[in-house]
Formats: C-alpha cells, structure tokens, sequence
C-alpha cells in the first residue's frame, strides 16, 4: 500500500513513506516464509513482532498478499531479484491451486470435497492484473491464467443468472446445504469490479455486461438491507439464515468495494443509475464508518449501524480495504472530473 | 445424552430411545476415527451422512465428547469392550495434553507458545468425573489427572483473585495482549459447576468456596450486561472490546451452565442469594431462548434478547447443552424439594 501511494500519488511520493515500506517489505522478505509449513513451505498468516511464525492457514491467501508487497515494493526500488521472487511465488500459486493443491498443508479427507470458493479465483485474477501492469511480457505470460481465473469466477453465476453463490462444485454446479447456499455481497461486488477492470483492459463488452448485471446489480439487491441500510456480511440465497453469527453484521469492507464497484461502474457505462447506487453507498458509509476523532475508520457495526467493535486494527481489519478504495474512488473521481 | 436419559430417568426409559443410542455408537465406532489424522489417528470433527470424514481439528475435543458417548453406551449396553475402549482414548487424551502434544496434528509453529486454554482441563476434568462414576477403580486410576485438571484450571483465576480468565501461560501467568485478556463468562460458568461437583464428591470445603466466589460470582458479574439482561459471549478482562465479531451475542449455552452452576451451588450451600442468581437467569432464559412452535430452543440473540439466528441445529449447536441443562437441573430440582 505504502508502494503504491508512493509510486502513483504525489501527496505520498515522500522519503518516510518510502523508508515504511522497504522496512515492511524486508521484515515480510526475511520472516514470512516459514519453510516447515506445507510441502515446500508457505507464508505465515500471523508472526509475532520478532518474527516468529504463530499461525500458517492452509489456504493461499498470505502468500497472495506477499506475491502483491513484494511485486510493489520491486517496482519502486527496481530491485529486480525481488521481481523474479515475487513471480516464482506466483507461479507456485497457480500450481497449487490448478495441479497439486496437496502442497498447501495436511491431505484432504474423504469427504472433504474440493470447492470453487469464489476468492481463489478472484485473488489470483487480482494478482496476474497487478503483474502484468506495464509489463506486456509478464501480461503475457499470465494471460491464459488470468482467463482462467475469469472462467472460474463466472461459475459462481447460479440459479439461472438469477444470484451469485460464493462456493460451487469444482464443475461449476450449485453445492447442496448451506455452504451452497451462501452468499457474501461484499465480495461479489469486489469480484465485480475485478472483472470489470479486465472488461475494461480487453475492451470485452459481454463481460463488462455480466459484471455489472449481476456481480454489482444482482449483489446490492441481494445484500441491502433495506430497513436500516447498509450490506449485510452474508446471507442465504433461499432467505434462510446463514449459520455464521456474524451474518447481519455491517463491516467496512464490503462498503469499500462497494464503492469502488459502483463508481467504476458508472466510470465505464455512464449509466446514472450506477451512480445513484455509489452515493447510496457512500451516503452510508460516510455517515457510518469513519471515526473522525481518530482519523481511521470503524471496522464492525451492528445490524442497526451502531460500532459493535470498536477496534482500528485487528486479526483481520488491516492498512488495505480503506486505502484501496479512498484511492481508486480518488483516481476515478479526478478521471471523471477531467472529461 | 440418549443413554443417560435411558439409564438414569423413567420416563426416556424406553426402547425407541435405547435404538437411537445404539444406532448413533454403532455409526461413530464404525466411521469417527480417522487414522490418516496426527500421528496415530484422530476422531473426526464433521462427517458426511455417508461416515466420510470432512473435517478433523488439532483439539482434543472431538474426542472427548466420542469417549463421553462409549462411556454412557457401554454402561448401557453392558458391552465391556465398549468399556476399555473409551479407557484407552481417554488415555491417548491425557498422553496428548499431558506428555505429546505433537501427535495431534501439525508440529507447532516457534511462535505459537502453548498456553492453558481452560477448556482442555475442563474437558477432561468432566470425563475424570464421568469415567469414575460407580466404578471406584476406574475413579482411582484417573484420579490424580483429576486434581492435575483441577490445578490447571485453579490457574485461570487471576489479577489477586478479581478475574477468571480464559487463556493463561503454562506456568499459570496471565497472558500479554487480548488473547490473555480474553474471558468467556459462560465457559467460566460451566468450570466453576465441574469444580462444584468435583468438591462436593469430595468435600473439599476450600474449594466450593473458590468455585463459588470466583468461578461463579466474579464470572456472573463480569458477563452479566446490565443494560438488556442476558450473558455475554466474550468479554475483555480490562473492558475493551474483544477481537471475536459475535462478542455481545446472547447465546444458549452460557445461559445452561448458568442455571446449572447457580442451582448446583444453591443445592449445595443454600445461600439465598445464589437461588435468586438462578431465577435471574432462568427469567431471561425462559423469555428468550424456548421456540414453543417448534419445542426447541434458538440458539443465537443479539445483544438486545432478539433472536439473530433462528435455525435450531448448527454447526456448534447440537443436542447437548439444552438437555444437559433441563436433565441437571431437573435431578437438582428433585432433590430440593424432597427435601
């Protein structure tokens, strides 16, 4: 984060933002490769502050967020081993995820199926745009992954167009019980403007029509909650209640995405629709989350909208959902405001 | 809790019952274990309808509960087998906790330091307790992992006696961070009755006193929310707000050991005061928990006593708590008013 705003923002383009990030990125360098966990080692989840390794998860999204620091942070010092680091942990991503996911930790059960969850698709696909970023021979070398990942990410259309379903089979079916059944608006709209921003950069009208109808669309109808506003956290596509307890919750995040969904959105189609669909989010978000007096947001409200946690940081809330969408809202905003 | 109902109450004293028992052993003793899992095999946490394991967690809970229900079966059925075989997993359970935690699952990460968690004496405190009953070599075996289960979770009251706390160092210290500020009012609750029972099998004056005072008083203190009634899920030993999403959550459970410690302790010192803790506690669990329609109870409120979550079974809430809780105090009740 501290790379990007360096890099591409003036306001931040100063030597403490930069002296922050080489620092993050050569504690991340040193400790976060914890070489006993899977089959050839994976990146801890959580270190403690000397760098030991508390919690390693089996899935691949540390080493997702590693890929993402290590690929910025090589673009501002042009350190070009860390490049070719940052994409040898991605070519072993896409390993894991498409030929040997055993390498990931212990061996699957018998009755553990394997799942398409909507964020290992959506993840990678995150990654092969911010690799191949003005850089066409890595754009290349990633393109058939990228489609793939846009393919998998399409799966997740269900019930005859008619609702995004965050887990389906590895065949692209709807899973049966209440893993099937869930839905989390937040992340459909988040993967809705991934695939609008490759809509965008492959001129692929069909799938700029797909994301808004029924990744945006679809999502916000699906997750306002329309008696006291804002996105629930998840809900059940046959209205039944979801088993996590958290379900009714309002957390930024979704918000964030939201944002950024609606305003790119409404940046590609001019729609104005689009637009009033971002000021409704803003208005709720701007009205809801910030915490003027310390200058950061609130992480978790209730259903009602009142902060039930009132935390700044945290095992999950961290310095990416804020930032990312104050700056992309700002870059399209300036963009709109240009035309 | 079929078998128990079966064996220790006239009126679940029946046939249909006693086949639903068996029938249940028959699929956990057939399907539960899973010897791919730690080094020597563990005891699934989820299987599918079919016995395929889905899912087997690095606790030693699973298991507890799977020798709880060999226990009751065997006594039952006579099935002396049965009888040795939930012997011998709780031994594996105590060589576990007590001598090689490495062989229930991954090794530990350098970071991750062992901590005294109080479930895990707890646990295995109430199958010392269960195992013994009626067979005095049986109680004499495991009876000095009974007073090690005792110490350990002695060392959970901390801060000179003011606070119970859910998470402490293997040396008895509180914890740094929120992790060692963590409590858990219910499950501090539900020790507080094990120890209770514990005391009284023994008459150990002393420590009544301490299950009472501290496990009970302290926790119902602490955990009671003054403004709509009810315990909280979570709570922080210095009043910030727990890392855990559903923290202000009313649950069941906590409300079952609740009625159970308080009446357990009134049964045993008939203090008034701690009568009037119990129908406290009973008033808001009656008015809140029991879906009449359906003769069950919900599991999940808000903060405010509304329920947030209205399915009947889940991935946590089984058939325990509830029946637990009506059984014990029924007997409690009982025995009261024979008085």
């Amino acid at each position: 984060m501290y790379c990007r705003l360096y890099r591409t923002m003036d306001r931040f383009h100063l030597p403490e933002i930069l002296e922050a990030a080489k620092s993050g990125g050569e504690f991340l360098r040193r400790f976060a490769w914890v070489p006993s966990a899977g089959s050839i080692g994976k990146c801890a989840f959580c270190l403690t502050r000397d760098g030991q390794p508390v919690k390693v998860q089996r899935t691949i999204f540390s080493e997702c967020f590693y890929v993402m620091a290590m690929d910025e942070l090589s673009r501002v010092t042009g350190d070009e081993e860390m490049q070719a680091h940052a994409e040898s942990v991605m070519d072993q991503l896409v390993h894991w995820v498409r030929v040997d996911p055993s390498g990931l930790g212990r061996p699957r059960l018998s009755g553990d199926q394997p799942v398409n969850s909507m964020a290992v698709p959506m993840m990678l696909l995150c990654l092969v745009e911010q690799l191949g970023e003005g850089r066409a021979g890595v754009a290349e070398k990633y393109s058939e992954v990228g489609s793939w990942c846009v393919q998998q990410i399409l799966q997740h259309v269900q019930r005859d167009g008619n609702a995004i379903l965050e887990n389906v089979s590895t065949d692209g079916k709807e899973l049966p019980g209440c893993q099937g059944r869930l839905q989390n608006p937040g992340h459909a709209l988040e993967a809705g403007w991934f695939l609008l921003q490759y809509a965008a950069g492959r001129g692929d009208q069909e799938l700029k029509k797909v994301a808004v109808d029924k990744f945006l669309e679809l999502s916000f109808k699906a997750g306002w909650d329309p008696e006291h506003r804002g996105l629930f956290y998840f809900l059940d596509a046959d209205g039944h209640c979801p088993t996590q307890l958290e379900w009714s919750m309002k957390l930024w995040w979704p918000h964030c995405e939201a944002l950024i969904a609606f305003l790119m959105a409404y940046s590609l189609t001019k729609e104005p629709g689009l637009l009033d669909r971002f000021t409704q989010v803003y208005d709720y978000t701007f009205s809801h989350f910030p915490d003027a007096e310390h200058g950061e947001w609130f992480g978790y409200l209730d259903r009602r909208g009142s902060v039930e946690l009132d935390f700044k940081g945290g095992p999950f809330k961290g310095f990416f959902h804020v930032p990312r969408c104050l700056f992309l809202c700002e870059k399209l905003l300036d963009t709109l405001l240009a035309d």
